[in-house]
């Protein structure tokens, strides 16, 4: 087998042949089918684990378990003699990973921060005061998360054109992409017991690419005071691939130090990231980042969200905020892209973008050096209803 | 049996002797196990939809099932003659009775977001200005919805005290009660079809008392830009008794035309409930309001929350933001009712409040007439961490 990626092996849920979803793991454009590796043996597991339509189940069975079938996958899949059995990629349909309980984004990228800020409040300091402070954050609607491929449907709502008082209703016409990380949720909390920063990580199960679509018209009249609502609830996009942590964290590298030093319960060595992102429009690649550009950790944001005692549930899902850097190419979002429309980007068919038009496609991509690719993030844009 | 209320019957989910979680309705001070009366032939429906550990498998059968069943338990339990099967409702546990798919909270009052307006944003208009255009609204925490009666751990987090720069970190020190009015989704929706505001009432399975806990400090200085997160997240109290959507429309009564008229998609009939509220702390009542100042309606909730394509799903629940009417004595959080600490409020006991102390307790509670008592939000505060 070529190009396999032991180190990588990234666990999705599929259905295969008219069958019941199962979950499987990666092996390049392959799928290894867990259910039948622990029915018919060479996987020693509860095949129960894994005849699911989520990762849930199997997320739920905690840190050893994850560990224990990581293991038993290399072996596996390891080797110049291993021929595991594997369904073909193409022929699979690859379902929703996650049954995503609480879904929560982040707003952690220091140039995204600041490029927002002067693009919706020009006449404020673009970074507000609590941003060095704290990883801001709000809930999302987990229920319409949605799978890589899944066709995305242009909102309708309320904006209010310049000028005007009364806002009028209609189609969004500046309709974003978000490029985010997400971090998958596997072992609970207890309600009223924080997280510690340092243990914050033994939560989480895995990371996946995120499409944070954005109707930047309806966000900009809606969000005062309360924050975004329909302007990102009507569909949030992931991979079908959730990449274990463990991958994940071989790309671990040193952040610069964070000023002013956080509060104690946010404080850690600092790190990041290093993984190659970029958001593919029809075809042209318009921006090309790094996770490295992320100024809160993980970590950091999982002990934020729970230091007011909240709970966390298997299948919460926690992003990063769109991924910017401080290069104009480097920004993870139409609306720092065109500088809200006011630099069209150009496209390799000769035509320009602002924001997205019908029919357009965007995808996400990820990868950590030659060893780990991310699962995409796809999707169109379908006219509105 | 005295005191029977066959228009109201409410649904919860108990536990008695140690047994399995099931369904039940609430006949007085006694509940109807409805798991008992599928088996043993009373009620002519499939047990398995009421030998759960929440409504939703009964309100996933749909509003034909739901009438159905209201019928043959009022057949069952009206009428000088009716002597059905309950437990003593102090035999039994309450569960949370929805398991809660995304929590939407709104702000719906206009008493209320003015008030707040005028405490958070003094130097602003009180009322922003999409406010009479749309429900505003966001995302809360599905995770941490909790059922009356359980201990409410004060969250710890970041405030910023007046004229300091950087924030400190500690318990609450103004940790607030929201009195609101919550709506559970039985119907689901499609993704990107809108629900009709005309159609949006045949969504909904029932309504429960809320109790939107609030650390106000928390809040003021991490609510901006993206709104209010950890101030909200740590705790949401539910009734234990959801009452069917049928008894409360009874109390259905016509409300004052909307200025500006809403968008086409947000228009009706103005109507509203006539529900009698009360806050009660400490054994004293500190406040009486009614569901009448609502300004938005449910139906306008729900068509606002799915005119973008977000779809609905069943244990979806939606809250109307704090009551408050015009009087001072009709507000429904301790932020208004002590005007931000400026105006203490008097205790029977002779203590005064403007937030909540470790030890308080509190109850909220609701009517509409003789016929109809809405299950009580009780809490009591627990120290931090």
């Amino acid at each position: 087998m070529t190009g396999l990626r032991p180190e990588h092996l990234p666990y999705g849920v599929f259905r295969h042949a008219g069958g019941a979803p199962r979950v499987g793991a990666r092996l390049d454009e392959a799928v290894l089918d867990l259910a039948a590796l622990a029915s018919d043996g060479p996987l020693d597991e509860d095949p129960a684990l894994f005849a699911q339509p989520s990762l849930n189940a199997f997320m739920a069975a905690g840190g050893e378990t994850w560990a224990r079938v990581r293991e038993a996958l290399r072996a596996l899949t390891a080797g110049p003699d291993a021929e595991p059995a594997t369904v073909p990629l193409e022929e699979v349909e690859l379902l929703l990973p996650v049954a995503v309980r609480d879904y929560v984004d982040f707003y952690s990228s220091l140039d995204h921060a600041t490029n927002v800020g002067r693009l919706f409040r020009p006449d404020a300091e673009a970074l507000p005061p609590n941003w060095r402070h704290l990883p801001v954050g709000y809930h999302g609607r987990a229920g319409t998360v949605v799978v890589s491929g899944t066709p995305i449907r242009r909102p309708s709502g309320q904006r209010r054109e310049p000028g005007d008082d009364a806002p009028v209703f209609g189609p969004s016409v500046r309709l974003d992409v978000e490029l985010e990380l997400g971090f998958v949720v596997g072992v609970p909390s207890a309600l009223g017991e924080p997280v510690a920063v340092e243990r914050a990580l033994d939560h989480v199960f895995g990371v996946l690419l995120v499409n944070d679509w954005s109707a930047r018209d309806l966000q900009a009249w809606e969000y005062r005071p309360l924050g975004p609502f329909l302007a990102k609830s009507f569909a949030t996009s992931v991979a079908a691939w959730v990449t274990p942590l463990e991958a994940i964290l071989a790309r671990r590298v040193a952040a610069p130090v964070q000023e002013p030093a956080p509060l104690p319960y946010l404080r850690e060595e600092p790190w990041a990231l290093d993984l190659d992102l970029e958001m593919e429009l029809n075809g042209t690649v318009v921006a090309r980042t790094n996770a490295r550009h992320l100024y809160w950790s993980a970590a950091q944001q999982l002990a934020h969200m729970t230091v007011n005692g909240a709970s966390l549930r298997v299948g919460d899902l926690f992003a990063s905020g769109t991924i910017s850097g401080p290069e104009r190419g480097q920004r993870g979002s139409l609306l720092e892209l065109s500088w809200n429309a006011t630099e069209p980007i150009a496209l390799a068919d000769g035509s320009t973008r602002s924001f997205l038009q019908d029919g357009d496609e965007v995808v996400l991509r990820g990868s950590g050096g030659d060893a780990l690719a991310l699962g995409e993030v796809r999707g169109r844009i379908d006219p509105a209803a």
